[in-house]
């Protein structure tokens, strides 16, 4: 019965592929019903596939008994046609539709499937909920919105693959079932039915195999890989997300990073057909903290935080002057235009900067006519007013906002507010921004622990001027290890963090003097990753690498809201797919065979 | 101290590619110290980098204070050198290297790390065993064969996305995370910590998802994604290994074949400069158990089963003519020139067919001047043994091996005996041959259970021809369900199955009774897949599709022993990890989290 059919679709053409030469010939289409009208005797239907819509008409007249199936179509059925494409009349022309100019005259049909109706529209806006569309993916992503970010998804990681290819990269796969280990976020476990009471976990990242791949002599490694982080899905995060994961060796961080420029500026044009200009801006961490309040700023506009301590150390606004001697400081942003703001508005941002970033205050004045003017301006002599007008390039109608407190809770504080109040008053002047953030310190002080830690990873390799300062560190001299900087880079993209990486360490007295620098001790490095340790002592050669984040930045590059736009099946906040419904129970055996028990509290 | 060669990295080529218009200029390489020669005030390197070898040659008299450099290098040691590119003396021409006409004059040399002695050669075939391979892998991986399998096996999976993105394929991401159903193998489980109690299961297949995306619109489909199963590693097994899998909506099996034969001529001319025949062979399943006494015949070579049950089904040979009597079958294998295999051989071969296949005897003739001789010939009519010589094409000098049984121990050892022989007596006349079997029943008895089961799995089609069987059995009429046929094909390359694949079921009504019949009722369906069963009242195109076991490939068209051998970081068949030692134990406050305990027995 459906032989014809089944016979056409090595015929099947899609129905943007149509143009004027196609017109006359013969043409088999088949998708899905996405709209009909019926006239009475004439039936249009909008028939979609994955490149579009192609109207075809279905004539009694023409299709004889076969007409009673056009008669039964409803949307989303699914249906095979084959006809005669025609030109429209002119007053039909449809200018919205790329095919709007061509139909399809019907000459056979077939009905390939039935529908049930949708629960939600597909051919508009819908304000639908994320539940819905989550729990029926498959009807979401007949929708133009998710089709079109899966379809550009693809292309972007076939870009990405294609340069790596021509540039010499191998990829090379490493394994997902690995060991687990302490350090970083929490591991997904699976548990061991073969080694019981053992078990593996779900890797954070490939990191310890790639620096094993350059040891092994790969010289150049990418992967485009899931990892996984049992988190607390707070802001937006998944389970399981997909990494574009490198490593060089040979290699200085200028070359990775004029690499990795050339790889993004190939992928966006051939994909987005976006032109950004290499090589990109690199900004020194301090500077991007000092001014932006941000290791990851968004640059494509101003508002940067400029530092009056010193202008207002001696004021009698005790606020300021009581930050800077108690070793704070007092930043202050400009905001173009932004005299205006109520003071309904101020407080609003006031209690979120404090709720969110534990600010104390937000201080403000306005610049008026005769300069900035505010309840607080009676405390400070004329003087420093003008200095700060001056020093953050204030004018009349500007505004500006001060933080008064320790660096990090103005810089994070500001750095926020300057974040929010962008898309009014400062909005972005480019598309896309690629900038690097290098000179990371080595080391962080973590208040709470009392102890040093790691900003990137202990594998980072701290710039080679500043090895002689771990050496006496060790040798018992007083040394401030935040002074020592790594070879750390990270790459932004409007304000997003999409990629970060460092050159490794290759020398195993770096490596120890490091590990034993953020408390790590022979022993529990041995047992953590002793085999990256005894494979550094077998000529591992000079390397580095860097890691992104593919789905935030595609989720950029689409402007999607969360990453679950750029997913295919994403998880909720709660790690559940509401269409498959996983996580589930399992069976008692199975457990059993894994010998594990599920407590209750 | 090491700067200048920070800078030289940037310009560094590969030792192979070295050539004729580079001789007399300025290069820089960076590599291992493979081999070295010390002639006294000359020193030879073997400087080795991904690309092969070339020689650098140090001289004391040109590098001066530098030469106590060179004088420290060991095997392994990783350097970096500058200096001229020059022809060597002819006498010193080495043929067997690829750049054994050039060896470069050092100018400047750099010890960028040094290393231990590797546990194991490098250089040539080392015997050491496959465990301290496994653990020193980074090692191995230096070492031509892994390193050119792993460098293959990157061009192979490229090749393949490189065919299927032109053919408008779009791969796309499936879960990791996901619910367990209790079919097929044994799933590995990942405990949910925000879901207490329950847990994901790592993909054995993303069979349903990708029916799913064919659901969604997206057409055609692939992903080359990690698989997993938790089984008892016996044969050469991975618990995660890479799979193409691949759907395709509006299409036939026909279809797929073509796509799939085309990709692989595509893939293997490129990769390996192999050229195989396309559209590739098509064997029915039947014909292939009756013939070669497998549904994955090596059909490079002949030796084909041949069933002379009616020959001597009225023999005095009561083992054979019971065996037919009973509902077996009596089958013979020609072995061309076997006649010499000796008593003690059969014995063995004997004994190893009765251990593995149940095989319980293994009768065999001689063709000698006179035709078939054998102690047991004389239970023969003269005109039966020149049937079986002329059914089975003998000849003098060759020998005849018979399996008398059901029909399943006789297909299973008589298959097994002739791809052992195939080697010393009738070796595979092609180095590839690709070729599909067709027709699969799509249900099979299983007589532990005395149920009905499927081979491929539920989704499958059976061919419309015999959808009115599946009606009449709901409808009470007798039916043997064996004799109804999938729209199943699976693909082999050299006697494995390298992939397999079906036309699914779109249609529910379909889908019930084949649920049905194998014993999955409606309340159990919908909790194991219910998702899918959903999704295909919405509009579900046609459609079908394939899987393939990247590894099996790789190991096929490298020539390896294992899947081991094509597999960068392999576990054990315990499922270890030797070089990570995963899996591990993991500290108990994991397993709170998780309110998992682990039960002893």
């Amino acid at each position: 019965m459906k032989n014809w059919i089944e016979q056409e679709y090595r015929n099947r053409i899609q129905a943007e592929s149509v143009n004027d030469s196609l017109v006359g010939k013969r043409l088999f289409f088949a998708g899905w019903a996405f709209r009909y009208r019926d006239q009475g005797g004439v039936i249009f239907v909008d028939l979609r596939d994955r490149s579009g819509v192609i109207q075809v008409v279905c004539r009694k007249e023409l299709l004889g008994e076969e007409f009673s199936k056009v008669e039964k179509i409803r949307s989303e059925y699914v249906i095979g046609v084959s006809g005669t494409l025609a030109f429209r009349d002119s007053d039909s022309v449809n200018p919205k539709m790329v095919t709007g100019k061509y139909e399809l005259i019907v000459e056979k049909i077939e009905i390939l499937n039935a529908s049930k109706t949708p629960p939600f529209a597909l051919d508009e806006f819908d304000p639908t909920g994320e539940e819905v569309r989550l729990k029926y993916r498959y009807l979401d992503m007949r929708r133009e919105e998710l089709k079109e970010r899966l379809i550009s998804r693809h292309k972007l990681i076939f870009a990405i693959r294609q340069y790596l290819n021509d540039e010499s990269f191998l990829e090379i796969e490493t394994p997902i079932l690995n060991k687990s280990t302490p350090e970083g976020a929490r591991d997904f476990l699976v548990p061991s039915r073969l080694n019981q009471g053992q078990f593996y976990a779900l890797p954070q990242s490939p990191q310890l195999f790639k620096q094993i791949l350059m040891i092994g002599g790969m010289e150049r490694y990418f992967q485009i890989v899931k990892c996984f982080r049992d988190e607390d899905l707070r802001a937006d995060r998944q389970p399981e997300f997909t990494q574009l994961d490198m490593e060089f060796a040979f290699v200085s961080e200028e070359d990775i990073r004029r690499e990795i420029e050339a790889m993004w500026k190939f992928a966006l044009d051939k994909v987005f057909g976006v032109k950004i200009n290499t090589p990109f801006e690199t900004m020194p961490y301090h500077v991007a903290m000092e001014e932006y309040g941000s290791d990851k700023p968004d640059i494509r506009f101003g508002m940067k935080l400029v530092n009056v301590s010193e202008l207002v150390k001696d004021s009698d606004f005790q606020v300021f002057s009581g930050a800077v001697t108690t070793g704070g400081v007092v930043k202050v942003i400009c905001v173009p235009g932004g005299a205006n703001i109520s003071r309904k508005e101020i407080e609003d941002l006031t209690s979120w900067l404090n709720r969110d970033y534990r600010a104390k205050g937000l201080a403000y004045m306005k610049h008026g006519a005769s300069g900035l003017e505010s309840t607080i301006t009676k405390r400070f002599k004329p003087e420093v007013l003008e200095a700060i007008a001056k020093a953050v390039g204030s004018k009349e109608g500007d505004m500006l906002f001060f933080g008064a407190d320790s660096s990090k809770i103005v810089n994070a504080s500001l750095g926020a507010l300057r974040l929010k109040l962008s898309e009014k008053y400062d909005p972005p002047k480019t598309e896309y921004n690629f900038h690097w953030v290098v000179d990371f310190p080595m080391f962080e002080y973590d208040d709470a622990s009392k102890t040093w830690t790691f900003l990137h990873h202990p594998f980072t390799s701290p710039k080679e001027e500043h090895w002689e300062m771990l050496r006496d560190w060790k040798a018992g001299k007083t040394v401030d290890l935040s002074k020592i900087d790594a070879k750390a880079y990270d790459l932004v993209l409007n304000g997003t963090e999409i990629g970060g990486g460092s050159i490794r360490i290759h020398n195993s007295e770096i490596q120890s003097l490091v590990l034993e620098a953020i408390g790590i001790d022979e022993a529990s490095a041995k047992d953590k990753f002793g085999f990256l340790l005894e494979a550094l002592s077998f000529g591992a050669p000079p390397h580095g690498g860097i890691a992104f984040g593919i789905d935030r930045v595609m989720m950029i590059l689409t402007k999607g809201q969360s990453i679950r736009d750029v997913i295919a099946f994403p998880k909720t906040q709660k790690g559940q797919c509401l269409m498959s419904e996983a996580p589930g129970f399992v069976e008692g055996k199975q457990l059993e065979e894994l010998k594990l028990r599920v407590v209750t509290i």
